[in-house]
């Protein structure tokens, strides 16, 4: 066949997350792999009333197209929370409505990524944003982190000597996959830099309302005082990623750049599910299903966390996760996580490795484990068999 | 402010159809701009039905996450739908679930395109589509078409001398925005040309089952013997455009890449929606519904041709259009049809300059009218009132 792709499909390759997707399917193995919310706290009941309460008021509208920038009511309600949980300023129409963050990801990567380009990431950092960014074609290039966030300095080194950076991605909140938050001097020197370098950031921030404990840290978002910072947020993992409800709210110039880039992509997001999340948001209360959700999370995340003291070997590091839906795993330097998953299949037990995460690769010996979507049985009984297989390759 | 954009940026302006919806949510101007089908028609009874169903069956499944490839009944239901509407013989394994077919055009450009690369399509084209692959930075050559589609002569003088064509962008079946369908004789000689050239075909069918009289014709896709042809569909015109589901039907190996391409752009499309769609095909009879929308759509046509006949002066020529959404008009050469939307606005009714469909400019005395989402009334006196806006300036 004489058919010829575009160069960038040499970039792409199936998300090693997705392929494993595959395997959580089959009921049998215990699956830490993904990132899935728990499903038995969804609000179905009340989205049924919520579906037939919007098709009732509005059916017609429901099932219309509608504006790029997404359903009204919606936008208010979610500049009123990040606003409340995040500290930010923002209005409706600062924010476009997205197909999940994921969605805001793919276009942070088209509007400011010219093949070549330099992106800068945490090492280690989220593999699906690395996978969308990867079709524009960028060099990644890791700035060193450690248990406080991205290590200032080192950032600043980089900054420093490279041309050409276009964009700083960052996940300051429960990082994917490291589990770990950024504190509150490291923000506030991050956002003195990027405003002397006065680079764009995306912040990507899909867990953030799920704190456990202590109080939610100001957003970048909220610190921008020269119009860099785009925020990216979700409802898929305090509500519903079936509804693939995500939002971006950017400065204006960027915004509109996010706005034509939308229209060429899918002209919309679902009017419906716009109307049936702002309507749920409208009936019930989000707070009071978030500290639901929180209170199941933080005691799967215990429960691990106590598994591991009790179970894994000794030379095994892993991060106390204040929030969110993962922790991480560092093995000692012998042992490879690819290997360790091979093993771990055959004992019906799955996670993702760690290599995945760092877009130049190396660190082999390092895992991420998700707690949210695992019954307290199933996740004690996972975690021994993986203290097992573990134990076999020490 | 120092951030830079990526150079594909400087092609991407707003749709003019989008920005033309904006005079179209005003209630006091009859709009034929759009591609809106009419939102009495929709299921919304039905649809409420449908969605407790779906919730009370199957809930947590509904909001959770879901393959990239999307929901297998739904996809069965497509396959399905396509072979025996449009000739083809495929399965689910051949439909990758996207939102709406504005993402499966987007998706071509990413998957073929590289900058300079040449998309030939026809003259005119589809204004969303240009806009999709503009992003990927073409050069569009467009191929002469008359009143039967394609002319095929043409395609091959410009093939022949033309090196680096990555992809054909066509739709044969009440094109956007002419109104014109291929011969079938164009179509086996497109597929002849196209097969000895070896290049890839994307097939765009929002509209083939909303044929008013005759038979549907074979689609390019069922007449593809070398696995060339992508076809786009949609439920957006046969059912509802706010669930946003369309679909991609190709070749094994083109599938995977738009498979990558979907797991980078957004995960998925929504679960809901997807199980929706599929629910409604389960419970009720959409073929019925599509007969619905038919006898409705084509008493539009018929009145909106009637007006034409008796309102418009000499000199102007329209499409008979025998099924779709559109009709298209050209003017006298001295008449630009820009200068004609000031007029009409003032006048309280709207269309779409043809210039715009046209990616290398010219062809200004051409517009395009939606029939789909007037009422009778509205219709008869919103064309009077185009007639009028026509004859001051002849």
């Amino acid at each position: 066949m004489a058919v010829k792709f575009a160069d960038r499909m040499e970039n792409l390759k199936a998300s090693e997350i997705r392929e494993l997707l595959k395997f959580a399917a089959d009921p049998t193995i215990i699956s830490f792999a993904g990132g899935l919310p728990a499903p038995e706290l969804f609000p179905v009941e009340e989205m049924k009333k919520v579906a037939v309460a919007v098709l009732e008021e509005s059916g017609q509208t429901a099932l219309q197209y509608t504006t790029t920038e997404g359903n009204v009511k919606l936008r208010e309600q979610i500049a009123e929370r990040m606003n409340r949980k995040f500290q930010t300023k923002v209005t409706l129409d600062d924010i476009l409505i997205t197909s999940g963050s994921q969605q805001g990801l793919d276009f942070s990567g088209k509007i400011f990524i010219n093949e070549g380009d330099v992106v800068l990431v945490e090492s280690p950092s989220y593999l699906g944003a690395l996978n969308a960014f990867k079709a524009y074609g960028p060099k990644f290039i890791e700035v060193p982190t450690d248990d406080n966030g991205m290590i200032i300095e080192e950032l600043e080194k980089i900054l420093a000597k490279t041309d050409n950076v276009k964009m700083i991605y960052v996940i300051p909140d429960f990082q994917n996959p490291s589990g770990k938050t950024w504190s509150m001097e490291r923000r506030t020197k991050f956002m003195e830099v990027v405003n002397k370098y006065e680079i764009p950031v995306i912040e990507d921030n899909p867990y953030g309302e799920l704190r456990f404990e202590g109080e939610i840290m100001p957003s970048l978002k909220a610190m921008d005082t020269k119009d860099l910072v785009v925020f990216l947020g979700t409802f898929s993992k305090i509500f519903a990623p079936g509804l693939r409800i995500g939002w971006v709210c950017a400065p204006e110039e960027m915004l509109q750049k996010y706005n034509f880039v939308k229209q060429g992509s899918d002209l919309q997001s679902s009017t419906i599910a716009q109307m049936e999340a702002a309507k749920y948001c409208e009936m019930y209360d989000l707070d009071a299903h978030v500290e639901k959700i929180k209170a199941v999370y933080s005691k799967r995340r215990d429960l691990m966390m106590k598994v591991m003291e009790e179970e894994f070997p000794e030379g095994i590091k892993w991060t106390y996760s204040e929030g969110g839906l993962f922790t991480w795993v560092v093995l000692p330097e012998h042992i490879n996580a690819r290997d360790l998953l091979k093993k771990c299949l055959e004992e019906k037990v799955a996670f993702v490795p760690g290599g995945a995460f760092y877009p130049n690769g190396g660190n082999e010996n390092t895992f991420r484990l998700n707690y949210s979507n695992a019954t307290d049985e199933m996740l004690v009984e996972g975690m021994k068999r993986l203290a097992r297989a573990i134990k076999s390759m020490m």
